[in-house]
């Protein structure tokens, strides 16, 4: 299973990038290999200043080698080995009208002393962080990350959203990240999914990324846009910035556990306002938007 | 002595805020009144969009009532009440050549459930973050606080000054937040410094502050700078909202036991940008600021 996920998501860290490229028009990738002293690394992929893009990462990873110590803790095992490979990815458009996404799928095994494998997990998803919304989009970003999960189990989308809305929400601003999508973590294999199932299930939701974003940004890519929007993109990016440096696990996870530091900040936005008490006026767009990030909906 | 101390910080704020006001020109502060549901609160003084200074917060607060959970783990302590009062100040000028600076004096009282005192301290200290190294302005800011200090132990501008130096340490990145100053906790009454002994000192450090800071801003504050200076600063001030945001006790305690937001995020940056895996001209005024920061030096 490890190498069919590796050569997965080396082929969909290809197919995202060149989609990405393309709709960008002007802005190309760019590359970095690394490796990780105790075993593995990644290929990082950037693209900065683009005309759609203002800077996006595409990034993949394949670590392995003796389970550190902060993992030990935070699985409850020692002694162990372990192998994690994902992509993960975050979309920051120039265009305010335009919304962020953000992107992971990754799989996971831990092995014994003798090699066997004693655990192994599929976990991600993905969600959208709009500045202005757009119902419809919601409605069709929704329905995407939804017929993906239809094809494996009809409960999958009710309980998936709403672990997303619960996960990407900012506990001290009482307001969600954005308008959700979907979060899973510890796929596991049972008597009703197989590993192979999951693989299964991971990467159609895998596959359907470029489907839920790229038609959105079609769509906003050109709607003029002023002072007054830059700005209210520029603080709610901050709003970005305070919820992964201070609650997303995985960044703090890697913070602290000596990972590559410019692969994983990758995902903070490249120009961010902080003003004192900052509100939207009563009744504005952003005002609109604000009312659903403290109040998470159903979209379909 | 809660009584000498909150007179004492509400004079304070008032002439740092009147001093800072004098030095930019033109801005003045907003003054916000806040109460803390549980008991007490605060007076939120900011000034944004100065001729010199671009964001500049000066708080303070007095707060009390029973012990929240969060701290009576932290304190390993339980069913007590507490009194807590402080000012709080981050400047973020607008020109790249004036450093930011932080600083913070704050007493402490705990009570069993007779109101009897049990426990009681001060903390605080002051920290510079310049954008471009000036070796003066460094030697000025540590030259002030070491003469605060001595006039009360010989030693304690050694120990204070290497805490600093710890405390405002970005571990993710390898390098220090500033170029230090003074940073101390726990100073609690002993056989040799009583708790007016600690009163004497932490005043003396909070009136040596404008002391400390305006001559540097004073003397910089015109320098002519462009768009290159400009997102070096930006750059780094990155690494301030990583700082405040993933390491610091005092943000992450405030964001976690539902203190007030924006009081506590007052001290992010106005402007901020990240850009993948940026790093100096060799040879420049940049990255020999990055190198001091990588190995914290003695100033005097």
């Amino acid at each position: 299973m490890k190498e069919k996920f590796v050569s997965y998501i080396r082929d969909l860290q290809a197919k995202i990038t060149s989609a990405l490229e393309e709709t960008d028009g002007t802005a190309a990738f760019k590359e970095d290999i690394w490796e990780r002293p105790e075993g593995g690394g990644g290929r990082t992929r950037i693209m900065e200043n683009g005309t759609v893009f203002e800077k996006a990462g595409v990034n993949i990873s394949e670590v392995h080698g003796e389970l550190p110590k902060s993992m030990q803790e935070y699985f409850g095992v020692k002694d162990a080995d372990f192998f994690a490979c994902g992509l993960s990815l975050v979309i920051h458009p120039k265009n305010p009208f335009v919304p962020t996404v953000h992107a992971n799928w990754r799989y996971f095994e831990l092995y014994n002393k003798q090699g066997e494998i004693v655990d192994q997990w599929f976990g991600g998803g993905q969600d959208l962080t709009p500045y202005y919304l757009f119902e419809e989009d919601a409605r069709h970003f929704h329905r995407v990350c939804k017929a993906a999960c239809d094809a494996h189990n009809p409960e999958f989308y009710g309980w998936y959203k709403k672990r997303c809305d619960e996960y990407f929400y900012n506990d001290h601003r009482e307001e969600a990240r954005g308008i959700g999508g979907l979060f899973f973590d510890y796929l596991k294999p049972t008597a009703e999914m197989s590993v192979e199932q999951w693989y299964d299930f991971v990467t159609e939701v895998g596959n359907s990324f470029l489907e839920s974003y790229l038609p959105i940004v079609e769509t906003r890519k050109d709607i003029s846009f002023g002072e007054a929007e830059r700005n209210w993109q520029e603080i709610r990016r901050g709003r970005y910035v305070e919820f992964n440096l201070v609650h997303d696990k995985g960044t703090l996870f890697g913070l602290k556990t000596n990972g590559r530091i410019e692969s994983i900040l990758m995902s903070l936005p490249p120009h961010v306002q902080w003003r004192y008490d900052h509100r939207p006026e009563p009744g504005s767009r952003e005002e609109e938007l604000v009312k659903v990030l403290r109040n998470p909906k159903n979209w379909i």
